[in-house]
């Protein structure tokens, strides 16, 4: 049983391996990462960007934008993981750690 | 043995538990999270805008830092994460299929 | 004599004259406007994402990216100048007023 | 008379001696000066993320917002002309072939 909130290791791997074998280790600086990030999320919006709230919600339905956004997801993803990675913080823990903060920060509404 | 490259099922689960316990629901559009994930990633970039590139690989370690890293990635993750999840995105097959791409667009160097 | 920090008069009357006569007054809020400025910043970073700093002060001069930066630049300025103009925000008066609290945050070093 | 599209002389000068008389020349490469401006716009963009779009007319009037907005659109303002200043891209002229495309890619709707 996994009992992570986040697994990573797989595409920590794979990343770099990726990495490796196009010399792109010189590329991959956190900062470069960082600014390859903003770059994807930048596409990511592009969809959302004249779309209502409520059309937004079928956004990876409609055949026009569902490959789009899933490629787009993808791609922060995919940076997001190796950003983590090269810096050596361990993504599941940190998200962890925030969560507790995020309860403590908002408590949840009486029930 | 988890064969996933990401495994994002118990944090999707409890980002969902959170948003519900403060009725968050409501903001939680596609294109909300979409901006979300904006702000996480400005917020984030502003850790290296002013360090060079070798002092980038050094953020995580730097006490000045080195928290506030880890904050800032985990909160770009759990918007990513919670976005693909009210899209009913599967965020392990988009980058699966993402990589197979990748990997045609940038073949490896010769071995 | 022009006395203003930044005059964006004739652009604010270009951009509204061009949304008019394209029935895009309704696109036009400034949630999106946010979120299409946030596109065009990442198609510019995406300029600069794998080049050294030092590589980024060539990036205008360069054929292969001097074009480009232009225009992501002018898609920059043209979605800032629109939401500020849709906002009411007199653009210049913000700037001189920022540019006072930023003097008091950071004093000029002694001459 | 001031036929301009937009005029930003005066501005650019002030950044540059305020950049000068703090030694900052050194941090302003175009490529830190890109991230710098991601960052602001995540913070503009903060604004926005949990309004609706008919809220988010209402930013620059309401008191909880109007002075937050006018001071994230002026950094967003002052990092983008400053980025264009080093680069030695003439903002105005760029801006004005830009729309000339923008009326070519987008025909206005017949009257």
């Amino acid at each position: 049983m996994n009992t992570k909130l986040i697994d990573t290791q797989a595409l920590e791997a794979a990343l770099e391996d990726f990495a490796n074998a196009r010399n792109w280790r010189v590329h991959h600086s956190p900062k470069n990462l960082a600014m390859a990030l903003t770059g994807e999320v930048g596409e990511l919006v592009e969809i959302f960007q004249w779309r209502s709230e409520q059309e937004s919600w079928q956004v990876a339905q409609l055949p026009e934008t569902a490959e789009h956004v899933r490629q787009e997801l993808a791609d922060v993803a995919l940076y997001l993981v190796r950003l983590a990675s090269v810096l050596g913080v361990d993504l599941n823990a940190a998200i962890a750690d925030k969560m507790v903060l995020n309860a403590q920060k908002y408590p949840p509404l009486p029930s």
